[in-house]
């Protein structure tokens, strides 16, 4: 229930406002080495600092990472033991005092009355699990996946490629601190690219690749859409649009493009596109108050890449 | 690999010009009585027959389901013992010989060349597993899922929303009809509403209802694109608007209409919303001759539904 | 439920006096060659047809195998095709009216009345599901599963090395007869033995290569025990007697055989050795009539050898 | 790999010379009160503390539980919040030097050899995973399972019954003294006991109630036996044995105690039964020096309750 993946697997624990979060990480072969600045750095761009869109009241101080098993540590790089990786952040910007009145009351789009509904008991403090918090644990745990990838020439990268219906980076960032400015929240899209995974990968059936991937994004909190290679904007097309257009033949790749990197459920060893959509937060600070950000798909950029590490590094033989 | 659920599971077997095609429910309580006429309606659905979008060569004889073990049958109905229940549907309009060039060449945006990159070897007769026969096995299990939901008084209903651009109705009929004869092919959306899930389905963290039905949509062969709630169309939204639009309050529910019954990844008791969508064949008769639907998603309605029945018998307790 | 294993997994179905029992093997790779006589010979060897302590009137007409999917037949062969094998075997042999009198009671020893607590309702027709029938699919899956090891250089051997308290052959032979004679039964036990495992296979901790063992015999019916190595023989000994006897050093290799081919969970590269007990039945002719094996745990050599084959083609890489 | 259980799960990390060892237990409803001196108690049994057959060197200071998220903290109780428990124990009294000298040599009948088959690395300084450290965190997590189950009415009691032949509690005493003594090693069985488990429990067919117990005990390290009910007693009995005894009909419950309270996979709600057979320890003082039990079945018991507790957990509903 709290665990990811099979045979690379990351199990998550800690609230929000407990004493930490931290996580294990299973799968990690004996003898790995795992770079401390590319995890610092990937928490560093999680946390939002100086990046627009983001509540600069919700940056707190930077995220320390204590390991607590599965590893050697050696100046700037651990060693794996081929053990669980056990590790924990310590939670040091708690304020639940900013959510004390929200013990009586339910916000509406908020998960407050479905943990009520399934567990009977709720903590009122500011999200427990469901907080963005969390997700200080996958990025530690998706960071090394990351390494363990690159180490086989694959690569994931995340951008912010539309801030509502805006797609002009610079218009994106102009539109982010507007919205921040009115205490208001807008929707975005996080694109994802991995290169060099080689063909193959996936099952054809149940377990097809983007049926992995669309789940793992969709765990993220306020992800709400999920497409691969054209996507909704297949749409417009026709499937002769793929051979040729305007009575002349089109590249031989463009039926692959439209595909985003996947047939049949399975890598075609191209790179793989998908896009992630996520909605307006309905906390805004105009009605509620508090640190929110103004577009929650901005912190979301490395939670996309850790998740997708972590999904491909369990279907990698 | 070729199983789907875990508590409610789902096993599929069968190659499109093989012998058979088939599978093995598990989990059906002892005592249950399915409908053997809704069985065969949702078969028919996903024959296509009589159906805009559809090949008329392409709708064959109707599938025969022959029960294997774990039900008694009586007259039009079947009783369930407890026991897996396995079934059968032979092929009986196998054309094999169309596709007897494909042999020695592959097909841009086909699964041909994955196969062949993962396994050594393809089945060149007609996709093999990645082809459209096998959701009849998903239909008949999905079938014998969506009766055990209406018993508990979940109701599950898809339809063709989109197609191309087109939302009208009679207008996607007709879009559906020139496609069809200009032996291309188009996009659309299969929209999909569950009613009557009580609050609590779906786990917080890795698990969330919408991880699952994302999952499992994908697995819906030229299922590109996903989202439930307001999704992509949320990118025309502030976060505001849930709660006043031009100036005046709007419905409280609104919040709620945005996330489409899901908070948290956990039901809220409302009503679930999502969005299928389908891409445009690539395979075009124009192109490639034989029997080709102009729009893939209307045979997909019923496999949308079978497969959303399948998810959630798994999911609830 | 039904399903055992995960990468290389079978799904059984079927009950003991309905249509047919069968089952799916998954993860057979595309253009194995499987011989249909070794299948053959094994089911020959589970009818118990010509051994001492089977009921002659429990042997029925010979086992055939009909294969729905996942293979081609070329005369004495299958070829595979990676895709889900599915077959089922008819009951012709099905004489429910021996068991007509049991409408109304359970028997002491048995699974009618968990069955009745479980499910609410059973089948009183000779055992449903926990009928030794089920082993026919069982051998079937394992007898694919025995030469997909045979292949990689690994054989696994069982043989009936216990009747009662008697160990030696010829009085085990006697023994047995004497017991069906008196319409009584009598415990055993199967000795497997598994040579040119490779060394590596099992995990340290919870998924020790005798965890899975133990668990895939004790789901035999009628299994009771299971020990590996020196087992309960180990009993007589101290630690010392390893390296010292009599105050000579001994073999060596005597650890080794202690620990049954296993260290730590993880295979060593040894032979494999582990016992499985077998109850005396408590369903006997003297009491009950009806056709009744005096040791189910001659019957039970080639359930072992195929439990033993699917465990282990689902733990290699 | 390292996770036991799919609906209450425990994932367990940490070396045995590491910083810590701990786990993750998840799947403890919200509200649950967890006492801190029953799982204190467990952790002293499980330590040996004034036990015979345990090296007195072998006792180091008391384990203390450092509790990093899922629960609240009060007093000498904790109360879960529902989602993920994680701990950690620090390791205080870690002496690798006293197995320098193993890092160029294997031992036989020990891990040392499998390990660097596996994994290429081994972790010389004690057993890394391998060593009864790891117990520890299962005792733990183990602890709350069986206040769960306490709170059910289920009760679990693990002893020591046997120590090599001798099963007269005085004499067992007498017998693992002089063994201790003499630096020699011997086996003994642990005999458990489940009381209130209602009928109903387990599955028929691969996921046996006795399946599931006895993978659970053979993960226990130097666990090479299980048996249940009369187990390997039974080869002394004839099927009639059950009935009548000497012309005389037996207690009609007979049949029952021979199943051990299991039948065709499912619990009856009556005791079950079962026995671990733990080996002599291969690792001994006279050849080996260092601290090492004269029997590990004694340090075992309340690993055996723990692991029961865990397997039964996870599949009461």
């Amino acid at each position: 229930m709290n665990t990811f993946g099979e045979h690379f697997s990351f199990t998550s624990f800690g609230e929000s406002h407990g004493r930490a979060v931290g996580g294990v990480v299973d799968g990690v072969p004996a003898g790995t080495e795992v770079s401390l600045p590319v995890i610092r750095d990937m928490l560093v761009r999680r946390s939002g600092k100086g990046q627009a869109g983001v509540s600069p009241r919700a940056v707190g101080e930077e995220d320390e990472v204590e390991w607590l098993s599965g590893v050697v540590e050696e100046g700037d790089r651990l060693i794996a033991l081929g053990t669980p990786i056990a590790f924990l952040i310590r939670n040091t910007d708690a304020r639940s005092q900013d959510y004390e009145w929200l013990r009586h009351s339910f916000r509406p789009g908020h998960a407050d009355y479905t943990y009520q509904a399934k567990y009977g008991i709720r903590d009122h403090r500011g999200g427990g699990r469901a907080s963005a918090r969390e997700t200080a644990a996958r990025v530690t745990a998706g960071a090394i996946a990351l390494q363990l990838l690159e180490e086989r020439g694959v690569s994931v990268h995340a951008q912010l490629i539309q801030v509502g219906t805006e797609t002009d980076p610079a218009k994106m960032e102009t539109l982010l601190q507007t919205v921040q400015q009115a205490g208001d929240s807008i929707g975005g899209i996080v694109g994802c690219r991995v290169t060099g995974l080689p063909a193959g990968v996936g099952e054809p059936l149940f377990d097809k690749l983007q049926s992995r991937l669309a789940a793992a994004m969709m765990s993220i909190n306020g992800c709400h859409g999920f497409d691969y290679g054209f996507g909704f904007d297949a749409l417009d097309q026709r499937g002769s649009d793929l051979y040729e257009k305007d009575g002349k033949p089109v590249d031989v790749l463009s039926p692959q493009a439209m595909t985003g990197g996947i047939a049949g459920g399975i890598s075609d060893g191209m790179t793989i596109t998908f896009r992630c959509l996520f909605k307006p937060a309905a906390t805004i600070r105009r009605l509620y108050g508090g640190r929110h950000d103004s577009c929650i798909a901005v912190r979301a950029v490395p939670v996309v890449e850790a998740m997708t590490a972590l999904t491909l590094q369990d279907l990698l033989p």
